[in-house]
């Protein structure tokens, strides 16, 4: 087996989503993933740190989409439209990948320690996003606040996406939630 | 020493922080706590599972508060009005509470599993204040959105309490902070 394989990480993450859905994430070893992908465990460990890291591994990119969306967002637009263009730009990330992520929720639900590392992931976006926007010259607590409430959308959503009963993709549902959250927040929801 | 002790509870929190200030929190053993108190080993244990658990043991009363006070609000207001109310009450908790707040904070922010167990503590006050919502009749995903608006202000103004030029209570903070996060929400802050 050579050392480059074509789109290793795509084969070893849907391998492994295979495996858990089919046999148990707990069930599920390394060398079950990488025998499934038709890859070495060798191969599985240039890719990811262990079997955790498959649920995990598209944080980095999620992050990295967000602040990239929200440094090209024109400087005079208000701070929570900032923050609307570059969540919804993360939320497309989940294109199609509904039927992974329905998979990934289910598991992160039935193990403490996944739901902890959720958290983090959480709490570190919030942290990014609030930087990002005191970078733009968005004061404190604004920066904060804005920050908050679009990862708020974002993760409300994200949780609402799975029983969406128009099948709808993620960022039409973040989308919507943004303006409930303005609604709720303004009172006009009663 | 009698089995009844007056606020033992107190008075280990108190000893406990004194410990934590002056030799550090990884330095201090519950044996410590218990000398400094005056008490047994075996009266922290009938309090505190652990020394942890001292720093963590105010949560409890915080979420009982917040639904007690949001029970307490009259059906004809707005979701967000409610929340307010409910969180403003649980913030009333911490008057007079920044010595032990802020030692609190610097030994979680130096410990990742503190951070994390910190993490479960916003994502279940969340949890439980969305749930009450829901009790009062409103629909999703609006009580999920007033529920993260309001532990938001709660924990943004938490950060911001230490460092209030002002030295004003955190309710005063947490006051402010709502009318701050309408203003962003609604693109009237820039």
């Amino acid at each position: 087996m050579s050392r480059w394989e074509p789109n290793a990480r795509g084969r070893l993450e849907r391998a492994a989503y295979e495996l858990f859905r089919d046999q148990g994430y707990d069930q599920t070893t390394v060398a079950d993933i990488a025998k499934r992908a038709g890859l070495t465990e060798r191969t599985f460990f240039r890719h990811y740190a262990d079997k955790r890291e498959v649920l995990f591994g598209g944080a980095g990119s999620l992050q990295d989409e967000l602040l990239r969306a929200l440094d090209r967002v024109p400087p005079e637009l208000p701070a929570i439209e900032a923050v609307r263009i570059a969540v919804e730009a993360m939320s497309t990330l989940m294109h199609g990948r509904r039927p992974f992520s329905l998979e990934r929720q289910r598991i992160v639900a039935a193990h403490a320690d996944l739901q902890e590392r959720e958290l983090i992931k959480r709490a570190t976006l919030t942290a990014a996003l609030a930087q990002g926007l005191q970078r733009r010259g968005v004061p404190e607590p604004a920066a904060s606040f804005a920050a908050e409430i679009g990862i708020a959308a974002f993760f409300v959503g994200f949780g609402r996406w799975f029983d969406d009963p128009a099948q709808r993709e993620l960022v039409e549902i973040v989308h919507e939630g943004f303006d409930q959250l303005k609604a709720v927040a303004d009172g006009s929801f009663l």
